[in-house]
C-alpha cells in the first residue's frame, strides 16, 4: 500500500450561514481545496463526502453526486465516482478515511474528501430530532433521550467515578474559546469565562448551554495524493501517518462502562499502531468535543491522560497550547462549530494549517505530528488520524 | 491489487414487512451471509452498509453502527469499522464497491457489503417526499417533481425520439412478473399481462402503476474476501471481474440528452474494460428498473442493444431467459420490490445464486458472466458489476 499525503485543504467559515445552501457550501469547500492544492478537474479521480442529514435537515440524500455536479465538472464532464459517507458526526473522518483507502490501493490518484452540513435551514426541535438520528432511536431515542442528555449521563457518570467537576467541564469550553479567538472560521470568537459557562443555562445537567457545541452550517474539504506524487503539487505535503475507524454499540445502557468510550480507545490504539507512534509524539489533538465531557473522555481514552485524570488536567491547563499537549488549538467543536459531516474534514483542514505553519496566532510551536478524533454519534463509531510534516 | 471473489449471499424477504424493523432485516441478511460464507465473527474485518434514508424513513441515521452493534458482536466484541455508504437507489452498489476495494487493496480480508431500507413505515406522501430526496431538492422537488414524474419526463422523450410505445413498456413488466413468481424473495409473484398494465391506473403520464417498481421492506448482504482464500470457505466462490462507479448531473435539465443516462454509459464502459469483456460476453444482467423506462435506457446504454432499440427488444423477447440476453432473471425491482439501499446487493445476491446454479426454474442455462447495473435518482450515479464462476 502506498503512503499518503495531503495537498490541498479548504474549511468555509463556520456559522449561521442564512445565505448558503448544503450545495453552497461544499462546492466552496471542495473548489477552496482544489484551488489550494494546484490541480486540474480532469486530474480529480473521485470524490468522499461526509454528511450526517441531508435528508433531515434540508430534504436532499444523494449528497455525493449532488457536490460532484456543481464541483469543477467533476459529474458532468468527468462521471467520477462520488460516494457519500454517514456515521453521523463521524461522517468526514470517514470520508477522509475512504478517501485515503482509495489512494493507498492504488484504486486512484487524486481524491476529494470533503464534509458538508446545512442545520439551520430547520427549527431547533427539528434539529435534535435529527441530532437524535445518531443515537439508537429504537431504544434510546423513542424514550426521550435527546443527544445532549445522552452525553449527560456520560458526565454525571465520570464525575460520580472519577470526582470530575463542573469547574473541570467549563475550563474545557474556555480553552476552546480562548483558541477560537484566532480561528478565523470559527463561530464564537469570543472569550468565556468559568463563571459564565457555570452560570448559562441548563441543557440537560450537569451539561449547560456554554458546555455544548453549537449547531452550524459549514463545509471543508482537503485533496488526497499518494506521496510520491504529492510535490508536484505543494512544498508542504502533509502526510498521513494512520487512519483508523472503530465501532462500538450504538445505545450507551449496552457499554461495558459509559465514561470509556471505547471506540476511541480501539481507533486511538490501531492508529498509534500503524503510526509506530505513541501519545508522547504527538504535539496536538483535535478532538471531538461536542460537549465538553467529550473532550475530557477523548484525552483520556486516547491516552494522553490517565482514566479519570482528564478534568484535572484540562482545569490545569495541561491541554492548552504550551501545556503538556495541546488539545483543539482551531477552538474545537465548540468554539468553531460543529457542522456535523463537515467537522472530521474540518479537523483535517486544521493539522494542515498547524503543520504546515499557518496556524497564526493559534500555531503550535514546532508541530511535528498531528491527530485527530472524530466520534459519530454518543460514540458508537470513532476515526482517528496521524499526520506530519515529515515523511 | 488482488482478485476478489464472493463466498456468501442473503436476501431476506422483500416486501411490506410490518413486523420487521431496519434493523431487523439488516441483521437477518448480515447473519444470514455470514452463515452462507461458513466465516466466524471474529474473521470479519470491516463492513459497509447502503442505505439511503434512515434518516426520513425511520428517524435513524449512523446504520453502519446499528447493524454492526447488532450482528455477530462485530461492535461490541471486535469493534469493526463499519461505515453506510448512501447514493439514494445506488447505495446497494455502492457500499458493494467499497467493500471490493477495501479487499483488493489488501487494508480488509473479510468484508460484508449489506443493504437494506425499511419503507413502510411512514405514509405514502411521506415515502414520495423521501424519494424525491434522491433528485435535485432544490431545482426538481421544490418544482412539484416527484420521482415517477422525473422518469416520465424520460420515458416521453424517449418515446418521441425513437417511438418507443406503452406496449413495449408494459412488456418489461410482464416479463419481470413472468421471472418473479420463481423467485422466493420476490414482493410480487404473480404474472401480469399487457392490457393490465396499460388498464393500471396512472402515476406520472406514461408511467402507470404496474410501470414503477413498489415500497419495499428488505435487505441483502454479501461476504467478499481474497479470490486466493476464498476455496477455504466454498466450492463456488463467485469472482468479482469489474466494479465501476460513474456520476452525473443530478437534476435532469442539465443532461445532454435525458434519454441516455451518462453514468450508465460510463459505469458500463468502465467495467467492460476493467473485466476485457464486451457486452456479447455477458449471460444475464440485473438491471435497474425502478420504472418500466429505466430498464429500456438501461440495456441500452450498457450496450447490450443500439439506442432506442430496447423497447422493440424488450416487446420481442430479446431479453427473456433463453432470449438474446437474459435481464432481470430474478424479476426485477419490479417483481421483488425495491427497498432503495437493499436493492444493489440484492443483484449481487442474484448473480451469486444463478453463477452457482442455484435459481431453480428461474435458472439462466450454463450462465458464466453476469453484470449488474444499480442507479441512484435519475442517473446521477451508476454503479456496475461483473461477475463469473471462473476465475
Amino acid at each position: 500500500m502506498r503512503d499518503v499525503a495531503i495537498i490541498g485543504a479548504y474549511t468555509t467559515v463556520f456559522g449561521e450561514l442564512w445565505e448558503k445552501s448544503l450545495r453552497d457550501t461544499a462546492v466552496e469547500a471542495g473548489v477552496g481545496a482544489i484551488e489550494d492544492a494546484n490541480v486540474a478537474g480532469e486530474e480529480i479521480d473521485a470524490m468522499y463526502v461526509g454528511n450526517m442529514s441531508g435528508g433531515k435537515f434540508v430534504g436532499q440524500e444523494h449528497i455525493g453526486a449532488l457536490v460532484a455536479d456543481y464541483a469543477a465538472g467533476l459529474a458532468r464532464e468527468f462521471h467520477i465516482p462520488s460516494t457519500r459517507v454517514e456515521a453521523a458526526c463521524a461522517s468526514g473522518g470517514l470520508a477522509l478515511r475512504q478517501a485515503i483507502m482509495a489512494v493507498s490501493s492504488g484504486f486512484h490518484d487524486v481524491v476529494i474528501a470533503a464534509g458538508a452540513e446545512k442545520m439551520t435551514d430547520i427549527d431547533g426541535t427539528g434539529v435534535t430530532d435529527a441530532l437524535a438520528a445518531a443515537a439508537d432511536r429504537e431504544w434510546e431515542g423513542i424514550m426521550g433521550a435527546t443527544f445532549p442528555g445522552l452525553y449527560a449521563m456520560i458526565a454525571r457518570y465520570h464525575m460520580h467515578k472519577y470526582g470530575t467537576t463542573s469547574e473541570q467541564l467549563a475550563s474545557v469550553a474556555v480553552k476552546n474559546h480562548d483558541n477560537g479567538v484566532h480561528n478565523p472560521i470559527a463561530q464564537f470568537r469570543n472569550k468565556i469565562t468559568i463563571d459564565q459557562v457555570l452560570r448559562s443555562s441548563k441543557v440537560a445537567d450537569p451539561l449547560r448551554l456554554l458546555d455544548c457545541s453549537p449547531v452550524t452550517d459549514g463545509a471543508a474539504a482537503v485533496v488526497v495524493v499518494p506521496a510520491d506524487i504529492a510535490k508536484k503539487y505543494t512544498d508542504t505535503p502533509i502526510y498521513v501517518k494512520a487512519s483508523s475507524q472503530a465501532s462500538d454499540t450504538i445505545s450507551l445502557d449496552d457499554r461495558r462502562d459509559i465514561a470509556t468510550l471505547d471506540a476511541s480507545v480501539f481507533a486511538g490504539k490501531w492508529a498509534f499502531e500503524m503510526a509506530k507512534l505513541t501519545p508522547k509524539d504527538i504535539d496536538f489533538v483535535e478532538v471531538h468535543d461536542c460537549f465538553t465531557i467529550a473532550e475530557i473522555c477523548a484525552i483520556e481514552d486516547l491516552g494522553f491522560f490517565k482514566k479519570g485524570d482528564g478534568g484535572r488536567a484540562s482545569y490545569d491547563g495541561d491541554t492548552r497550547i504550551g501545556g503538556k499537549i495541546a488539545v483543539n488549538p482551531s477552538g474545537g467543536l465548540k468554539a468553531c462549530g460543529h457542522p456535523v459531516g463537515a467537522t472530521g474534514i474540518k479537523q483535517a483542514c486544521e493539522a494542515v494549517y498547524q503543520l504546515r505553519g499557518e496556524a497564526g496566532k493559534r500555531q503550535v510551536p514546532n508541530a511535528k505530528y498531528a491527530m485527530t478524533h472524530n466520534v459519530g454519534g454518543s460514540g458508537a463509531t470513532c476515526a482517528v488520524h496521524i499526520f506530519s510534516n515529515e515523511r
